[in-house]
C-alpha cells in the first residue's frame, strides 16, 4: 500500500518536472457559497491538469531498459498529454490510444509532445483492446490513467501542497472519474491533514462511485454528462482506497456543473473544464453541510474546447 | 513627482486590501514567442484588474472629512469597480459615471459594491460633464482613472512585485490606454529594475500614445479596437512620465490581439480581456526584438463578457 513516505518521495521526485500550482480564493464565491473556499489550481499545472503529477511519477520510476521501450496508455485527454509530456521530458517514445470522440485541443496537445496516437471507439473495451495491441507491437510500458499505485501517489501531491499552504481545512473535495485524483487526495489527507474530511464530487450522469460506495462493489459508469473527464468507471485500486478514506460522494446535475463552471470563469478568471467545476457544484448543492467551514477544492484541469465551453456556459 | 519611496509606501499602504498576484510562465507560449515570458496576473487581482491598486491607494489617502463625502469617477469598467470596491471597504459612498455602452458584467460588478451609477454618452466630453454634475451635487472627491499621481503610484506596485519575484528582466511590457498602468510601470522600473527596458503596447485602432510619442504632444485617440479598455486618450501626467521613461510604443492589429488572447486562454488557462492580450501581441509581432530575452508582461485584467470574448476568439 501507499505510505506517507511514498507520497513525500514522489513529491521530491517530480518537483522539478511539474509546477507547484497556486491556491486562489474569491470573496465573491465565498459569499455565494457561505463558506471559505481554497482552490488548488491544477488547471494551471503542466498540460493543464493534475495528471502531469501521476504520469511523471510513474515514468520516473522506470528502469533504463523500460525507458528504452517507451510508455503507452489509453486516455480521453489529460492523462494522454501527461504521459506524452513525461516521455518527451525523459527522452522516451510514447504511444497513446484515444477515443475518436476526443476534443481537438486534447489530441493536438498530445501530438505536440511527439506522441504516436491510435484511435479507438469510445468505450472501455475498445480502449483496452487497442492498447493491448499497441503494447504487444511496441513493447512499451503501460501507464494506466488511474488504476496504478505510482499514478495515485503522484496525484496525492496536489493535496499535499494544499495542506502545506493552508492548515486546518475542514473539508477537501475532488472530482471522481476513474478515481486517481480522489484516491490520492484521500491518502494525502490521511497522512498530512487527518482532521480534514474527504468528499468526492461526481456528476449524476456518471455516478458509478456513488453507486459503488452504496453497493460495496464496483458498479459500471452510465456515462452521460458534460463533465467528459469523469466518464470512466472507477478503478479497483482506487475503489479500495476510496471506500476506506472518503467520507461521502456528492452527485450534481449537469445544470449545477454548468453554473459552477460559469462562476469560476467569471469570478476566478480561470479557464476550468466542466469536470473541474464538479467539486464547487457539490458545495453549492450542499450549502448547509459546508456553512462557515474552510473547504479545499482541487480544480482538476482546464483543457476544454472554447466553443464547447461557451455552449455550456450560456446554458448556465 | 513620484519617488521610489512613494511607491514603496503605497505598496505597504494597499497590501492588506489587494492581492499579491501570481506570476505565470508557459513553455508552450515561450516556444512560440522565442523568448522567456513572465506574466504578472493582474486579471487575478481584486475586481479582476490592476485598477484595484491605484484606486485603493488614492482612497486610503483621503482625510476623514473627504471620506465622509464619498468618491466619484468616470470609467468604462475596471476603474469603476476598483473605486466602488475601495469605497465599500473603507465605508464610503461611491458615485460612478459609466458610458451606456459598457458591458453588462462590468456594470453589475460596480453595483454589487453598492455604488450609485450614472449613465453618459461614450465620449470623453460626456463623461467629464456628467462627472462634474455628480461631483457638484454630492461633493464627492474625484479619483481620476489615470491622470492622478496617487493612482499612478498605486499601479506601479504591480511591476514592483514582478521585479521582486524575477530579477534581470530584459523588458517589461504593459498596455497603454489612459496611461495609468504604463506610467506606473515605467516609474517602478526606473527605481527597482533600472536595466529593464519599458515598452508600451497599444492597439492600432487607438494609437494615440504612439502618435503622441512621435509628435511630442498629446494626440487624441481614434477609438476603434476590440481592446475596449484602451480607448481613452492618454493623460497629461501620464504622458510626461511615458515620454521620459518608455523606450518604445509597439502597435498591434485587432487580429493580432485576438490571436494573442486565444493563446493566453488556451495555454495559460486564464481569462484575460482583449486589452490584456495587447502586450503579448506586441511580443509576437516583434519577435526578433525579444528573441532569447526575459520579458515581463503585465496582464492588465480579466473582465470580459464571455459571449463577446468567444466571438473574438473564434476569429483568431
Amino acid at each position: 500500500m501507499i505510505s506517507k513516505e511514498n507520497i513525500s518521495e514522489a513529491h521530491e521526485r517530480i518537483r522539478k518536472y511539474v509546477h507547484r500550482t497556486p491556491v486562489m480564493t474569491s470573496q465573491g464565491i465565498d459569499d455565494i457559497a457561505g463558506c471559505k473556499l481554497f482552490f488548488k489550481c491544477e488547471n494551471l499545472q503542466n498540460v493543464g491538469a493534475f495528471k502531469a503529477r501521476g504520469a511523471m511519477n510513474a515514468a520516473l520510476q522506470l528502469s533504463a531498459e523500460q525507458r528504452a521501450k517507451g510508455i503507452a496508455t489509453h486516455s480521453s485527454g489529460n492523462h494522454a498529454q501527461a504521459v506524452a509530456r513525461a516521455a518527451k521530458m525523459l527522452g522516451m517514445k510514447s504511444f497513446i490510444v484515444m477515443p475518436k470522440t476526443v476534443s481537438a485541443i486534447k489530441k493536438k496537445g498530445v501530438e505536440g509532445y511527439g506522441a504516436e496516437t491510435f484511435e479507438c471507439e469510445n468505450n472501455i473495451q475498445s480502449r483496452e483492446t487497442t492498447l493491448a495491441e499497441v503494447v504487444g507491437k511496441t513493447g512499451a510500458i503501460e501507464i494506466h490513467p488511474f488504476n496504478n499505485y505510482d499514478v495515485i501517489t503522484g496525484q496525492a501531491t496536489a493535496a499535499k501542497e494544499l495542506f502545506e499552504d493552508y492548515q486546518d481545512l475542514d473539508f477537501i473535495i475532488a472530482p471522481v472519474g476513474g478515481g486517481g485524483l480522489i484516491s490520492g487526495t484521500a491518502l494525502a489527507t490521511k497522512y498530512f491533514s487527518p482532521n480534514t474530511k474527504v468528499i468526492a464530487a461526481e456528476p449524476e450522469g456518471a455516478d458509478d462511485a456513488f453507486r459503488s460506495m452504496k453497493s460495496g462493489k464496483i458498479e459500471p459508469s452510465q456515462s452521460n454528462t458534460i463533465a467528459d473527464g469523469l466518464l470512466t468507471t472507477i478503478g479497483e485500486k482506487n475503489f479500495a482506497i476510496i471506500r476506506e478514506n472518503v467520507k461521502e460522494v456528492i452527485t450534481v446535475s449537469d445544470q449545477q456543473i454548468a453554473e459552477a463552471m460559469r462562476l469560476m470563469w467569471e469570478r476566478l478568471k480561470l479557464i476550468v473544464e466542466p469536470s473541474a467545476a464538479v467539486a464547487l457544484a457539490a458545495v453549492l448543492k450542499s450549502k448547509e453541510k459546508f456553512s462557515g467551514k474552510k473547504v479545499g477544492i482541487i480544480i482538476s484541469g482546464g483543457n476544454v474546447d472554447l466553443e464547447k465551453a461557451l455552449k455550456i456556459l450560456t446554458q448556465a
